[in-house]
C-alpha cells in the first residue's frame, strides 16, 4: 500500500500518519489488508518530521497541477485528503478558499484520474456544508445549504468526490466532520476554533475566550474518533457506500456552558473559572448558521462511532497532553 | 442598460436576445426600467447576425478569463448566462463540461466582481440538478443529488452563484429549467433532445426516435415561457429571492404517449404515426434520473408561470414555424 495525505502538517492529517503507521495495514482495492510500505505526507509547510523508513514528506500548492500529478504517482492505492484553507480563512479570503479548497480538490481528483486503477479517496468535508434554514433534525437527506465559502467549497468538492466516483476515476468517500474538540496547539481561523480555545487555554493556565453566548450548542467529535472516522470511511467496501457518498458523522451535541460545566467537574472550579465570554459578532453569525442537531443513524449503521461523554473527551485530552490537574 | 448574454447563438440566447430588443427596457439595479442601449451576444460561435444598432456579437472561449474581463467591461449592468455544454456532450466528455459549466461560470462570476457595482445575473441552471432518490414530489427544499456530470456541474453553478451574491460580487439568480419544448432545428446532444424530436419531426414529416418508452414521463416547459421565466427572474428585485438564488420554474407533467396523442389531436393521425420507439438504454438511463413531479409554489408566488396544456405548445410551434397542417 502506497498512501498519500494531504494537510498532513495539520493536526487531524499529523494523528491520521501517526495512526497509520500504527496501524501497519490498510485495506486494499479488493478489501484485502496489505502492510503500509509507503506513507506521502504533503502539505503547503513542511509537518513535523517523522523519521520512519515508510514516510515521505513533501511540500507544494495543492492546487498546482503539476504537483499533484507527481504526488499521486501510479502506485498510490489510498489518499486521504484533508488539505483546506478554514472556515475563518475561506470567508475573509475568497481566492484562497477557491484556490485550496475547490481547485486543489479538482487538482487532486485529476492526478487520481489517470491511475491505472482508482484509488480509494476519504475527503474530509464538514458540518459546514449546512446552513440556516435547519430542520429540527439534520440528516444525511437534508439539503445543504451553505452560508459561508467554506461550506460552499466544502460541498463543492463533495460534489466532484461523488461524480468522480461515480465516473469510476476513484472509490471515493467524503465524511462530513463535526467541530473537532480538543485541539491541541494555538487556536486557528477557523471560527469554530473557539470551541477548543475555551477548554484548552484554560488547561494551560490561560484565559478562554469564547465568542459566542453560553446558551450556543455545538456538534463535536474527539480527535480519536475523528481519526477513526477516516480510517473506516476507507476501510469500507464501495458498495457500502453506493451511490451517496457524502455522510454526516456521529457526534456530540453539547451547549458552551455544559462544556464549561465539563471542565469543572474534570479539572476544577480555577480552570473553569478562566473562561471569559467576549462575544464576536463575526464568529458568532458564522456558528448561528451551524448545525447540532443530528440523526446519523446511516453512518451509525455503517459501523462510524460518536463520543459517550464529554468528560471523557476532556480527561482524553488531558491525558494524551500530560496536563496535570492540581 | 449594457446586457450581456452568453450562450446567445443557441435557441433560448437567440430567442431571448429578439426578445429583450423588442421589450426595449429593463430592470436597473434600483428597478427602475431603464432603455436598452447595448446588448451584447456572446457564444463560442457566432451567433445568427442581428442587424440592429444596440446589439454588438462577440465570438470566444467562456472558460477563458482574459476574454470574459474583456467581454464583461466595467459598464455592463445585466448578465444572462445561458452558456453550457449540455447533458450529453457533459457525461460523454467530463472534460468539456467541466471547462464549460463550471470553469466558464467561473470565469464569469470573476469578471462581474470586478465591476464597480455587481450586476444582476441570470443563470439558466436545469432541473437536472436533481435525481435518484427522488420523493414523490420535488420542492425548492429538496436535496440535489445529481447522477449526471451536468447536473453536477449545473449545481456547482448554482452554488457559485449563491457565494458569490452573498458576498455582493453579483445580485444572481438562478432558475432551473425543465425540458424546453418544442425546439426547432437540429436534435442536439442533451439527453432530452427526443422530447422536442418527437414533435418536430413528425410535424415535418420525418420520422420521430423516441429512446425512451412511451409511458416516460417529462417536466416541460415552452420556448416562450422559458424566455418569459429568464427575464422574469432579471426583473424581481434581490430582497425577494433573499438566501435562497436557485428555484424550480414552473413547468407541465406529461408522459411521451400523451405528448403524441396532443400531436394527433393537433395534426392528425398521420403525423402521431411517424413517432417510432427505439430505446437507447443510455438516455433511458439518464431520463429515468429525472423528477417530473413538481411543486413549484416558490416560483408561482414570486409570478413565475408555467403553460396550461400541451396542445397550446403545439399550436404555438406549429405557428411560428409556419407549418401547414394539410
Amino acid at each position: 500500500m502506497k498512501i498519500v495525505v494531504t494537510g498532513a502538517a495539520g493536526f487531524l492529517g499529523s494523528r491520521l500518519a501517526f495512526a497509520l503507521l500504527s496501524r501497519g495495514t490498510l485495506a486494499d482495492r479488493n478489501g484485502q489488508q496489505r502492510p503500509i510500505r509507503k506513507l506521502v505526507l504533503f502539505d503547503h509547510a513542511a509537518a513535523t518530521a517523522i523519521d520512519e523508513p515508510r514516510v515521505e514528506s513533501r511540500t507544494g500548492d495543492i492546487a498546482d497541477t503539476a504537483t499533484l500529478r507527481e504526488l499521486i504517482g501510479e502506485d498510490t492505492d489510498a489518499v486521504f485528503h484533508l488539505a483546506a484553507a478554514v472556515s475563518g480563512e475561506a470567508e475573509a479570503d475568497f481566492d484562497l478558499g477557491m484556490r485550496v479548497n475547490l481547485d486543489g480538490t479538482r487538482a487532486l481528483l485529476e492526478a487520481c484520474r489517470r491511475l491505472p486503477q482508482p484509488p480509494r479517496l476519504v475527503f474530509a468535508s464538514s458540518v459546514a456544508v449546512f446552513g440556516v434554514p435547519l430542520p429540527p433534525i439534520v440528516t444525511d437527506a437534508t439539503t445543504p445549504t451553505p452560508r459561508a465559502s467554506y461550506g460552499v467549497q466544502k460541498l463543492m468538492g463533495e460534489l466532484l468526490v461523488g461524480d468522480c466516483s461515480r465516473k469510476g476515476f476513484i472509490d471515493g468517500r467524503a465524511v462530513r466532520l463535526p467541530t473537532i474538540v480538543v485541539r491541541p496547539g494555538k487556536p486557528n481561523k477557523a471560527a469554530s476554533s473557539f470551541a477548543s480555545g475555551i477548554m484548552r487555554e484554560p488547561l494551560s493556565g490561560q484565559p478562554g475566550i469564547c465568542p459566542v453566548a453560553k446558551q450556543t450548542k455545538v456538534w463535536l467529535l474527539s480527535p480519536a474518533r475523528a481519526i477513526d472516522a477516516l480510517i473506516h470511511a476507507h476501510e469500507l467496501p464501495g458498495e457500502s457506500w453506493g451511490l451517496d457518498r457524502a455522510l454526516n458523522l456521529p457526534g456530540l451535541c453539547i451547549s458552551v456552558e455544559d462544556m464549561v460545566a465539563s471542565l469543572q467537574r474534570v479539572a476544577g472550579k480555577t480552570a473553569a473559572g478562566r473562561v471569559a465570554y467576549v462575544p464576536d459578532p463575526v464568529i458568532e453569525r458564522i456558528v448561528a448558521t451551524w448545525p447540532v442537531n443530528f440523526d446519523t443513524r446511516r453512518a451509525l449503521a455503517l459501523g462510524f462511532k460518536g463520543d459517550s461523554d464529554f468528560d471523557a473527551i476532556l480527561k482524553s485530552y488531558i491525558d494524551d497532553q500530560g496536563i496535570r490537574i492540581t
